[in-house]
């Protein structure tokens, strides 16, 4: 097995990550995050509100609809451009991206980029290259296949009914600029985030959770005035931001995460630098947060199709103008399957696995035990000590008899502590606290056990 | 305006609850979180979340998606029976409820139940007495609209590509429960719980947010051996659960909320016992929280449609079977405009609003804000104490001139503390702090303002 499988193993095996829908044969690229999971995603949820939103003067917090009006997603360009050229297998009527299609077909060394081609030259050459689907049959021309998910609301039967499920979450923030603006005190230069899912009608290539249909985005709208502050400023501040959160809150290897700056070409029209941070991931160099400078495009865009004024006031100049826009936005699950990928350690002669989670990102923190499940006494200790410590410390409790089983399923969800009640605390109120990546154990007193923990939790900080 | 608009101004005017969309004219029973609704929901969460999954050893979390395997719409009776029935305005198109619409028709003396009336009897009632809609025209036949939102996923062209939006939660747990006895140690009895949108495609009547086509439910699944447990012990320990987290966690009036138990006609014909625990909405007594007793009827459907064994292996007696479930469910956008509504107080002489949220539930704990904000001296200070405090507590920085106007805007928005810097500060490092509730103002010394602010939060849990 290469990491990627054994990273993939563990998260079902410890429960992380499920396939979604598993005893229906499950549903392609879709994933549900089980009792584990739902921790490490909740932990990494709550550690980017707490830096971005909470700890910041100048950022505020929105949670806007999956389902929004569907002019939201004119006004963006969603309805018009954001498609993926499919082609289909004639036989199985399996559909694929037509530019994967054409990469797979080419050699190495072809120096043909696919990207660049436009979906006319892709149909073309697929006709003249007689390329096949991955079954060996003929393919339909391709044709540009919208992304995003279409459903209907109920209350009218005429063509307005049709909605969309949200492409990116990014959109509701521009479209409540204006409440926003009318109901805080926030002044420029400020920003608005959110966190929510998002919806992708993608024919991907089933990297795990890397990709996928239904997916959870932390994105950033950051405003302001282009002629008082300075965009590069800006930008650099939000790469600090960026970074920091990365290696220094989620405790990631600095050496698996690099900058890339997009080129000219890669960008979109309207942007005028972006840059893309890059984790390391099993299967290469892949993008886990981007962030853009907008220009004033997006509020522009629905300036023009809603009517609306969502200029900003100026309380200085008492000058009115449309304010400019940095965008950091990352996909939650991306840094769930980076933080679980840089986590992961095996011994290579034992072949234990070991989670090593920074103490803030664990399911758990501790886990609480009795040395023996059988003895009363032991038990007791134990439990109290557990109702003791479970309002400020999230514990598992495990009495299983065999303590060596007991470490090895700890190590495995990345718990950093376990706390064993033995004879020796019925006489001197001690534990005994083995650490997660050393192996080794300490004594401490109860009394203390509470602040031994928060140090070496708050050490990680 | 009554009560209820005037919590609805309040949620807009401060940035709690905007309509979704609303520059573009506003879409039909959805909403967006603005700041400090974002926040409110995001403390309603966790607190949920640390109650019941953190603080019990009986709990896991989870999060599966908003789009499952259709086959479990199916398995669990949504796709067959899931329907409200509707009439449409043959002029306008717009489509009403068809047992609303009679409802609305007959005299409150009337003494016909409208629950009890199929959907030919509905029809037959419409066409006998000419009911016409609200806008005066004649309606259709009703006709049952599946509540179910459907969309299509697109990799493969076949029928089988259409998918539901979830209806409900709980449906991902039934269908994690092999995984999740699979990769824990779970044994019975326990519990998994998960937050998270569901959709039904309602025409609601416009209660604001207690009835929305997109909404957010927090379910339990508590599965359970009934030849080992009493079903009425379990039953009783989560309503006392349900009560204690309204009443003590929440901060809501107990004579605000009072038990419903469901009566043999309206209960659900696979369970024993329901109850739903009701909230006083300023438009009356309504469902908040329903908890039922759903014997083995969802895990014994999934069984039969997924051909999969769900059964719980006993490691005492060896046997397999069946676990029996009590199903815990709320909506975290009712729970929110509880929150609301039991907080909002008016003062009969100045109109005064002042928010009396709960502290731990208040989007801010605190504003932090120099006297004068011309004064650099008292401009430093405060913040330096805003930046001592902001990673324990989220603040909010307010230094306008004023200080009635910050007072006021804090009420509003249920910020316990307003803490002010002034010349004394520079002389014997102490603040004033005023009281949301009382008015009150107190001097204390900035080394333990941390520890009073903290008391008086702890105090209220």
């Amino acid at each position: 097995m290469d990491k990627m499988e054994k990273i993939v193993a563990l998260a079902k095996r410890r429960g992380f990550v499920f396939q979604t829908s598993e005893i229906y044969g499950g549903l392609s690229n879709s994933y549900d995050y089980g009792p584990m999971g739902s921790e490490l995603l909740r932990n990494i949820r709550n550690l980017w509100w707490s830096e971005f939103i909470h700890k910041r003067e100048d950022m505020v917090g929105l949670d806007s609809s999956i389902i929004l009006h569907p002019q939201t997603w004119v006004a963006s360009g969603h309805v018009g451009s954001f498609s993926d050229p499919l082609v289909e297998d004639v036989k199985t009527h399996k559909r694929y991206r037509a530019d994967h299609i054409i990469e797979a077909f080419l050699p190495d060394d072809s120096g043909v980029i696919v990207e660049d081609m436009s979906i006319e030259e892709m149909g073309q050459f697929i006709q003249e290259n007689k390329v096949k689907s991955p079954e060996g049959n003929d393919l339909t021309p391709p044709k540009a296949f919208n992304l995003l998910f279409e459903t209907e609301i109920g209350s009218v039967a005429n063509d307005k009914s049709k909605v969309y499920l949200r492409g990116e979450t990014a959109q509701g923030i521009f479209t409540n600029f204006k409440q926003v603006l009318d109901s805080t005190r926030v002044q420029l230069p400020f920003g608005i985030g959110q966190i929510g899912k998002s919806f992708r009608n993608e024919i991907t290539t089933g990297q795990f959770i890397f990709r996928t249909l239904e997916f959870e985005q932390a994105e950033i709208e950051y405003f302001f005035n282009p002629n008082e502050s300075n965009w590069e400023d800006i930008l650099s501040n939000w790469k600090d931001g960026m970074w920091n959160f990365v290696t220094k809150v989620l405790g990631i290897n600095e050496e698996h995460v690099r900058w890339r700056q997009h080129t000219d070409k890669e960008r979109s029209h309207y942007s005028k630098d972006t840059y893309d941070l890059d984790y390391q991931f099993p299967f290469g160099w892949k993008e886990l947060w981007g962030v853009a400078y907008r220009t004033d495009y997006d509020l522009k865009q629905h300036i023009e199709h809603s009517k609306t004024n969502l200029e900003y006031l100026d309380p200085k100049t008492n000058k009115k103008f449309v304010p400019h826009v940095i965008e950091p936005a990352v996909g939650v699950n991306r840094l769930f399957l980076m933080v679980l990928a840089d986590a992961y350690t095996e011994d290579p002669e034992t072949g234990r696995v070991v989670l090593k989670l920074d103490p803030k990102l664990a399911p758990y923190t501790a886990c609480i035990s009795p040395l023996l499940a059988n003895k009363e006494e032991l038990v007791t200790k134990a439990k109290e000590l557990f109702n003791s410590m479970k309002s400020k410390y999230h514990l598992v409790w495990d009495a299983r008899g065999n303590i060596g089983k007991r470490y090895a399923a700890q190590d495995e969800i990345g718990t950093p502590f376990c706390v064993v009640v033995d004879f020796q605390t019925l006489t001197d109120n001690t534990v005994t606290v083995r650490d997660r990546d050393t192996g080794e154990q300490e004594r401490v007193a109860i009394s203390e056990l509470s602040q031994y923990i928060n140090d070496r939790v708050e050490k990680s900080a």
